[in-house]
């Protein structure tokens, strides 16, 4: 099947491949034309503007969209006009599902298709597959699935779940239509809250291991400082590298994200190469306002957010308030930073 | 190599069978003689009484204890004074480390040996090997290596780590020796706490998408109801069991956990069969006290654990409370639950 | 002064009456005659319709609506086109301050003046005074003075803030124009998601407290329970009610939320009156909301939000995931409630 | 009535002048003979040494330790061996109630008393009074009634809870025997963990009001960064002193802590001469953990402890797990802070 591609970054590039590997018929354009040109030399077709590439597509065309979420509106509003009743545009970057609910009603006045598709996969999509998460009309998803099973990884990928009926859905090859508009991305939303979720569960239990030395390890013994009681039980020095390796063989914590881990530790036990400065791109906090328009709880997703935030300085005030108040009712003065060196982690 | 295991449960029985199978000889007890004679059919050795297991074992012994943590002592007192000089007592339960630290001290006073290990796998253990983490001395830990060896699921369960070297440790093959007395159990505390966190952040992720139809039911408009805003961002009907599924395939969230939840759904979507009141067995509990004696924070796994708690009715007095600030500052009065029918999660 | 006052249920009555105790003039109206009717028996002059309070107020007219949120924008239908030019509407409800700067902006069109005001107070207010934050144009605030002085507790309410030039501003008198339109109802907003804050803090430490006799209670001795290791550290038969009241003098956490808890506990020292399933009427929401996207962590205030959704039910589907998971992966079999009656709260 | 006191430090000392206006006679030791002389000057009896301070009180004697937690151990060693069966002893300090209950378990055997009371009040206390909450037999305590009801604030205080039976308890006076020993300090305990709780809450939402102008910064439009997307609703410069200040006046969430903020705030609005490095000093923590022993969820006492750990850069290991789990599944590089000068809170 014939696909346009607006957006050849690092997902849109290797989803090209991955979709011309398997037999699907690209045509690629990007506003930087060195992007282009390097999918042309591995002998994909390229267009050098967006009326190019809709010209080159056959109708009814199906356009898939990979920028990122701040710039869907700006690249619809120049390609919509060039489109015809029937047409297809697939928006399969991080968008917030609000939007989609938006730009599908608009796009329908047009007679234009609007499919929303979270996914996931990131660098390793391309051999590996991309799970997808799709919402839109029913016929329009049905009329893209030699793309949605190309891009997939295809039920091999994991062993069958016991007591599912195969052709139930098409789920287990790794893309699922969700639901109407917006439906897609707000399945992916909720799949990156879990994931910030996760991230953090196991960031927190490796920093509870790396910290088991702690007895070892002279602690003030002031009003400001509480003291650790039994020094004697905080006298391990753990190698973490070990540790994540050997979860990832029959550990009830087994995963991909400890996969990750494991190989992050290999390299840089310390992980000195990271500042620990954690960026959040949006999903998370709607997945957490999402939460309370429903009423429903999260409060594992939420802290998990919240260390983000902190992470990046945001806690600063409320922190310099809490000082504030112990000053002023305790006389309690801060107490330095550790000189460097003796902090440890 | 020869092993006595005692506590024939779930777990102790499908190891022996396991290390049985895999080529090693277990002599075997339980309380239970229902429990012995089971595996005798299947071809192990049985024994009578703690007197008869340790009469068949050759020296310098070992004896695995596979036991509730709360009958460890006993079983220790007991045993010991059959033991002699140069045994190993192995503790492959959910012992608190400090216990360990406790009991290695004592034995090591009879020159008897105490390793603790930390096993992971569950009921799924005995096809896919157990996740071993073991804490105590480093000759007596290589001695027993082939049982760990046998118990693990082996080097070729998980694909290798990119840049490890793969002689460096055993944990590649699912074993792994932390550390001295209680590092074993330390570091399968540990685990547990990542397990909460991690099962909570699927959980809770879930709930948010099984409440993505908020806006289809009418909420009352109160002063004691935050109304939902905007209903039209929330009208869809999710099937989480094909979202679950579509997840392990390609996605960054796939784990063993998302596979037994994928498998759960198919044949009970609502979940019906579960009251949600979830036990915890300890080591969350000791993690979390662990990082607060560390300074460590882990606002993830601790929510976790209250989540617990919470799903067993402990904080109804803690919300009787604030029931009745909202009355006597506001009047505010508490509405009742909902008719069981229109509750939908 | 002059004042239309529609709404005159709990709040709104007694804010009338704080007004004419002060000296300022109220034209009363509600949908309710009654309502009316009881203000009028004490000497407060009444309207029978909109129309009514309109034509009885003098130009400009100041219209303070006292309504449920959710009743403000179909009150503003028709009283709107009864103003005109240069009269004033004060939404004194709990409306989120993105409605006010829509209707404010709408009002304008038609030159008239939107003014926001967060009230607190309770049931108290009418004698303690109320606390004002106020959102809109200075001009207009300002003409309001002699309302908002009234309503206010007034300087004498609370010591003076040492190193506070009195003269400043208003807030000393307990009220302040906090800054344009939405504003008013912005700091309510937090005010209110501190409260919820500082309402679980004092329930969940009584919780605590409430418990402290822990060790007198066998608990199972299962691998579903976790064993209280040391019962003789939670002896204890603590009298709450007396310790809420001892906190009320010289301690660090006197507050008059905690005056409420001392007269709560006096009178029920098991709150038998309530069943714990705590309201929350969208401020608390709106608060983490904003903390959200303004990217600042408030991990205790959404701890205290979700405490709230999970009081009525709102976790129950995701804590059935959690057994799921675990009778999954280890076989575990959820244990039911405890017998009532030997549920201790 | 006769006191012995030892340690005269910030509080200490402050009790002992509370105690002498109020017309007790103290005899005062510290290891610090200059903080001796302080008092002497202002007519106190001083005492030279241990030995001195026993030799110059009245049998049966009543001593009260106001010293830091970690050296409360050593002074007794030196203190008990000069005392005789039905001396006193008090500690006033912050001690882990475990302590209390080991000491006064270890004086027993020599007919010595031990009295546990968590002093709240701070440096306040010497005018207000101070709020004591106390454990150990109910004759000692009642026989050192004219010191406890000297140190506290006394009933007027505050105003009578509404209900109440004056005669009932002590509680109105300030002060209140709890229960046996270890029970004044567990309440302490709980006091201070609930302490935390309230002033993460006000610290929270007062940075919630300082980032109210969020939608005024341009911020970055990349796909590390979630945008703003209502940036009009962020665009207020809000009067945080202000505001501290007229929510003391009516509000729901007036309090001694609130009085304190606002008066922080008048002359440091940017609380400048803070860093944001929030100590701990051990009852936060002991919360907590009694919290997990009991079985009872306390995720805001948690969520406000681990704020401080978090302040204090021991989430930097987990921070930089998540970046490096970001960096290998997404390619996500770390964002650098924002260069100084931008940064606002």
């Amino acid at each position: 099947m014939q696909l346009g591609m607006i957006g050849l970054g690092r997902m849109g590039a290797d989803m090209v491949r991955r979709l011309t590997k398997g037999g699907q018929q690209c045509i690629v354009y990007d506003v930087q034309p060195a992007a282009v040109e390097r999918l042309e030399q591995e002998g994909v077709t390229g267009a050098s503007s967006l009326e190019d590439l809709v010209a080159q597509l056959d109708k009814p065309r199906a356009v898939w969209l990979m920028v990122p979420a701040a710039v869907v509106d700006g690249t619809l509003e120049k390609l919509v006009p060039l489109l015809e009743p029937g047409d297809v545009v697939i928006d399969g970057g991080n968008s917030y599902y609000h939007d989609d609910i938006r730009r599908g009603t608009e796009l329908a006045v047009r007679k234009l298709h609007y499919v929303d598709v979270g996914t996931s996969g990131g660098v390793a999509g391309r051999e590996r597959g991309y799970c997808l998460m799709i919402g839109g009309e029913a016929e329009i998803v049905k009329r893209l699935e030699p793309i949605f099973s190309t891009l997939a990884p295809g039920a091999a990928a994991a062993p069958a779940t016991p007591g599912r009926t195969a052709d139930k859905s098409t789920a287990e090859q790794g893309f699922l239509h969700c639901g109407p508009l917006g439906a897609g991305h707000f399945v992916k939303m909720v799949h990156n809250g879990i994931e910030y979720g996760l991230m953090a569960a196991y960031a927190e239990g490796l920093n509870v291991l790396r910290h088991a030395d702690a007895g070892k390890h002279a602690r003030d013994a002031d009003a400001e400082t509480s003291p650790l009681r039994r020094p004697e039980f905080y006298q391990y020095d753990l190698n973490l590298a070990d540790i994540a390796e050997v979860w990832r063989r029959g550990s009830v914590i087994g995963s991909w994200l400890l996969d990750l881990i494991a190989g992050s530790l290999v390299s840089d036990a310390d992980l000195k190469n990271y500042a620990g400065r954690v960026s959040d791109s949006g999903e998370g906090r709607w997945t957490v306002a999402a939460a309370i328009d429903e009423g429903v709880p999260t409060p594992v997703l939420s802290a998990a957010l919240f260390e983000r935030f902190s992470s990046r300085g945001e806690a600063d005030f409320a922190n310099r308030v809490m000082s504030a108040m112990r000053h002023d009712f305790g006389g309690h003065v801060e107490k330095p930073a550790a000189p460097s060196g003796s902090q440890q982690g």
